[in-house]
């Protein structure tokens, strides 16, 4: 269950038919993919500054580590609600929590934890987030 | 441009993040994943003959041929409408040809053309298409 | 640092020019797909039990949990050794470790943990692992 | 059959696990990486310019139209030759034509041609190729 430490936000992706492998169902790693695009809609539509905001100031987010289960088989046409939200941000990066719904059923297909660190486009190191970036992500 | 043998259907999809290739742009194999989700959506929405009624009867669609060419770059975040339309449908499968435009700016992104041949799903060699499903898809 | 329950298999593989994602370095969702592809290698090298052997009698793997961590980008061009072993396996499935290592600089890229159930092929529903096929892996 | 203006090379690949599709068999859009994945390989192996040789001065390939056939499908476990070799190459960027052999049956399981251009990478146009480019690739 999200334990709701700042705001869960949704976004709603379909099952892209390249996304179904050998067992006619979503790849496993497919799920990381849709964690990203909903992060990516979320920042942008509900963060005030989006992906390409932390671009043009030369950051990008990437992941240092991940947990993720994988509950139930989400299917060919599938559709899905992916809710996450930050349960922990500070200089060093964040982490978020995720849900993975099957829009169909209400039953939860996939959960977990992703940590972020911010990085230099240039260097394509770790650096530090502003108190900034931390307020307008601490909702 | 496209040729209007029979109807063009549309279907709007969003880059996803995972899409983007080390060029920033999205990487060129994934255009013809964006056609076969176009195709997807759009054989259940308007042929009234889905691929799971197709998969039901044992039966699935490959790719036998395609010619594509890449005209403008789709980015991170942008919108694409995904055009297509069958020009040809026989015994032996189906030629559909299509467009992919951005949605912002309206240009062409990509265009050309898919030929289907038609499978038994338990032999996974390729079978008749029925008179029914050319009738259905001759729309 | 992999613990050494049973025995650690080592494949080599090359990124793969499609891997590289919008940071020019390997996409994180790919290294799921890595450490597949070597359990895929070593089940037939090493375990003399291969994944279509399983598949011949009807069954395959599924991952249930992913445990992980990013510690360097693998980049275009990088070959790396993926390191795995069970570290526990009984009826209800088995967990692998694992390590990335990049071949060039010796460093690891990755390492983390795998959580595998058996599905019967048909239903696509849990099964139980036989004393027979956890003793072949339990080596 | 490969039409032999150029020289024509060979690169050696597996099919991975995760290009596996709903058909069990490798997904289509993953024959476009295969011939990538040949061409970075054979640009730094035999033509002494490699990908990297072209990043470091600025420039990159980027295909602007593929034409690709399906002959016969690989599958899990298969292992391919991928070979490729230039048909023309001037200013505007070069034709390279490809045929992808299952190695264990020998049959042909794909051929096409790609054509490509060279862009700048800090502007993303396409630029011309020089003389010395096009003599180092005319062997």
């Amino acid at each position: 269950m999200i334990k709701n430490q700042f705001s869960i936000f949704e976004s709603e992706l379909n099952v892209r038919p390249d996304d179904i492998d050998m067992f006619n169902h979503v790849h496993n790693s497919k799920y990381l993919d849709y964690v990203l695009a909903a992060r990516y809609e979320q920042m942008d539509k509900y963060y005030g500054m989006s992906w390409e905001s932390f671009a043009e100031m030369g950051y990008g987010w990437v992941v240092t580590k991940v947990t993720i289960s994988f509950k139930r088989a989400l299917l060919m046409g599938d559709v899905m609600l992916i809710r996450t939200g930050i349960i922990e941000m500070n200089e060093k990066g964040c982490t978020a929590q995720f849900e993975i719904i099957n829009k169909k059923t209400g039953k939860l297909a996939s959960d977990g934890l992703f940590d972020y660190a911010m990085i230099d486009l240039s260097t394509k190191k770790a650096c530090k987030v502003t108190e900034e970036m931390i307020k307008k992500y601490s909702i």
